[in-house]
């Protein structure tokens, strides 16, 4: 991570092959979603369609679903019901987060909309992330799966720990390497270990395999954080990526930032010191970081993390069975990276 | 509850007898709770325990011993390990809700300590209520009981919805007594349900106990929350309660204001209209208000109502055996009014 290094061109990857083979299933899933979303309380219903309905990738259900597909393979027939309910869980888990991050973070777009909190208030908000996260438990509970609660509700603990982790150092240019991992690893990539991991549980997959789908997630969460972190620079090409320059305007630090700040070091102290810890931006002042984080090769370094950590995700599938499943999430890790490449 | 009534004198009733019985059980689930509270990120603890070390009465996590231990009052050898757990987690929610409403209100006291979101920030505290609730979850998967999981993840969503019919109808003069008892079943209550229900099932009580034990529970918050409301216009007597005038100060629409503007209907219209539709109130308005609410009996309304709630509460504990802690928890009933009278 610390110097450029000459690799391979790496397999594109997509998405695609994996949201078709689980279509079926993720209709189901969403069917499920829009079912236990409703509330006596009108609205309710309301913000968490606007949020929900809007989509976004269904990432981390996706995960689930997958798992719980790969691990039974060899299966004729599969019982998904328990998963389906984890998977729909999981996304609860997830909207909640987004909703209370909004809050948070007083962002004001949110999967291509205006944030929730801007259109019913900060209260209604934080009050329908409680509900979502509640009802994500109530579902749980359905499946009597109390290894998959158990594995949800750590994920729940350790995100908001990673959370509060982010929050009080998020401004910090000293932040040093291994607490941004730390940060990253607990507020997105546990909640895709715990999404792959309750798919296993949720099919009562062996040991092996459950440690497998967990690995596999915890690791392609690193890779595309790493790559959302790249992607707000530009992504390696000249073009740049469609919200650049959001983590520097809220003067986040980010790994490629940490990197170019560490590579700069003696030179660039002042520029660094005013822009990001006492908060005086402006645009041409995002254009001279995006330089500096591309010339000093902090963003193929960040890139290059990324791509680790994709490998290590594929490397974890190969205890699975090999398919069409199998296949899917291999590309799905690749398509974590080669999005901002 | 429509006109007052006169009725015989009341018991005193009290919560010191319940306290000393429970103090040997409710110190290991103060030490659960201090222990579970931890996390390597600093900022946690500390506002976790600003809020929780604070006190207030632990009424909620009593509740679930005193259930815990009034339903297996015959057996010489009980194992409360589990019941323990499940009134931290009560205690961990409760917290939850609080730190999430102050940020909500923008309340500036809590526990007779500034509000931590006042010290630590909305976002702190919003996130630390994530982690507490998440954290009440974990340890509920320990004790294995899926059954108290799903009362408590159900209670925890009746909580949230309840939260949010308040914050739509809150200043709403033409709220009608179903839904304000709609709106404090579920956002108070509920909980006091929980509570005493999964400490029932916390030592595998049977079907009629356990369902007695919740509608004491639910009873007796409906009775806590009616005083509580009453008392915020200065109990019956003509002496104040500590915090009096808090919800008049907020126009919030508890029963007393509820029923005293319709006891005024016609008459009184303008000065409701202004002072809480419209939000302009002076202290000689709360002194005028206070005046109608008990000149035109609706304080003694809701003291009667909750006296009435306080009366069921005692008398769905008669199938319990008889023993010190059913009249422990009889004693705690009859508190729950005598203290706003």
């Amino acid at each position: 991570m610390t110097a450029p290094r000459a690799k391979a061109p790496r397999p594109q990857g997509d998405v695609e092959a994996l949201a078709a083979l689980a279509k079926a299933d993720m209709a189901a899933v969403d069917a499920l979603i829009v079912d236990r979303m409703q509330s006596p309380v009108p609205v309710i219903p309301l913000l968490a369609e606007h949020i929900i309905a809007a989509g976004g990738k269904r990432l981390r259900p996706l995960l689930t679903i997958a798992a719980a597909r790969a691990a039974t393979s060899a299966s004729t027939e599969v019982d998904l019901a328990g998963a389906m309910k984890l998977a729909a869980s999981v996304e609860f888990i997830h909207t909640a987060t987004l909703l209370h991050d909004d809050v948070v973070d007083g962002s004001e777009r949110r999967r291509g909309k205006v944030a929730a909190h801007l259109i019913w208030g900060s209260a209604t908000s934080v009050l329908v992330g409680d509900f979502l996260f509640a009802r994500a438990f109530e579902l749980m509970v359905e499946t009597g799966q109390l290894r998959a609660l158990g594995i949800l509700a750590q994920a729940s603990s350790v995100i908001a720990q990673g959370e509060v982790l982010q929050l009080t150092r998020a401004h910090d240019l000293n932040l040093d390497q291994e607490t941004y991992l730390r940060i990253i690893s607990a507020k997105t990539a546990e909640l895709f270990a715990a999404a792959a991991e309750s798919g296993a549980v949720g099919v009562s997959a062996d040991e092996k395999t459950t440690a497998a789908l967990r690995a596999f997630g915890l690791n392609l969460g690193l890779a595309f954080q790493l790559a959302d972190d790249a992607l707000d620079y530009g992504g390696s090409s000249e073009t740049l990526g469609k919200n650049a320059g959001d983590d520097f305007r809220e003067g986040k630090a980010t790994l490629p930032l940490l990197l170019a700040v560490a590579r700069t070091r003696g030179r660039e102290d002042a520029f660094w010191e005013r822009t990001i810890n006492k908060g005086e931006r402006t645009e041409d002042d995002f254009r001279r970081a995006r330089e500096l984080i591309i010339g000093t090769g902090a963003l193929t370094s960040t890139l290059d993390a990324a791509a680790d950590y994709a490998d290590a995700a594929k490397a974890s599938l190969q205890v699975l069975l090999a398919g069409p499943w199998r296949d899917a999430l291999e590309g799905l890790a690749d398509f974590a990276v080669s999005r901002a490449t």
